[in-house]
């Protein structure tokens, strides 16, 4: 049995950014499948014994489930070594990226790219729109820190860096947004990232079918 | 001179998270007007001097800025001892309702309530609509957790609890939202705040013009 069991499934981004961390870290892991896009999360007793907040990835890690993507990475780097701030500095920094991430970037990202391609009916246009120009504005930060550093929170990648990449490899055809295209910057950290030994694609990575973005 | 300058103004939550704590914990502040309601944040010139991110709150603390509320509790919390969590297990408990509060509780009401209260132009309803859903949907689960536990992270206040209670002390005209009617347990929660020594409202302890909410 592996050291690390990950809930999680292949379209969550929030669940890649800590089996991304997992693999990269080189740690004895495996996923259990969440069967999120069939409502398995909004069940009362799927959050009754495993996430009251009803969100994945959850991992069990020393006997006890971890939630919160941002919390579970804070710890294995605390645990591990791997990916760890080097100083006190460096981990307000990578938590400040950390926190910036589940409000404005990975937050509002992620709510777009499910509605966008995964959500069953059609969502409203004036819903997608306010998301994305939220969204907008908050890659312009990301793309104007990203010139300016190599990595998230300096010039090695530490836990910040997979908080915010979490959904950054899934492919334009999902989002619409092709970061080549878009965002140089961005772009050119990401293929860092994936030259990292360990790197994989988020659905090779994770268990569950892959679904064509409805539209 | 105050120890500490808090960079902030009367209708950020966001701010009054750290404004609140420093006077609960009895700390030596004194606040700095961002004039945000005017566009202050937005001066890149602003964003240069002060934060990149664009935000408020921000505290000068030991000749440093730090920002993000959820960092900059984390900080004063570990230097002053002051409603810092106890232990291990309940400092990464308070850090996943922090990251929790930033994605989804404050990240979700405080958009609602300033498009609903303070947005120059009427927003467009399928968006307040959308933001409503998603609050409420968050709201149950604090509210379900409150009934369990008299704190965030326990049985006594933390800086999760800071962090979770920055935007309710707010007037029901501005939300529409009254804690007494909706959410009993939440009512109970943030009148224990309230009763905490250094408890004040918003408009009182942060500076700037308080608005009659638009609509």
């Amino acid at each position: 049995m592996a050291q690390y069991k990950l809930h999680c499934f292949c379209q969550s981004g929030n669940s890649f950014k800590v089996a991304l961390y997992l693999n990269c870290a080189g740690l004895d892991w495996e996923p259990v499948f969440t069967d999120f896009m069939h409502g398995a999360t909004r069940d009362p007793k799927w959050r009754e014994a495993v996430n009251a907040m009803g969100e994945a990835p959850v991992p069990e890690v020393d006997g006890k489930k971890l939630t919160q993507s941002g919390v579970i990475l804070t710890y294995l780097a605390d645990k591990t070594g791997k990916f760890k701030p080097a100083t006190e500095d460096e981990r307000l920094e990578a938590l400040r990226w950390i926190l910036f991430d589940n409000h404005k970037f990975t937050g509002t990202f992620a709510t777009y790219r499910f509605m966008k391609a995964f959500l069953p009916n059609a969502p409203d246009p004036n819903v997608l729109a306010f998301l994305k120009g939220r969204f907008d504005s908050t890659l312009g930060i990301v793309e104007r820190h990203l010139g300016r550093s190599s990595f998230v929170a300096g010039d090695k990648p530490t836990i910040a860096d997979f908080s915010l990449a979490g959904y950054m490899f899934y492919p334009p055809e999902e989002s619409g947004y092709d970061w080549a295209k878009s965002t140089p910057n961005l772009h050119a950290w990401i293929e860092r990232m994936r030259a990292l030994p360990g790197w994989k694609d988020p659905y090779d990575l994770m268990p569950g079918e892959r679904i064509k973005p409805l539209r």
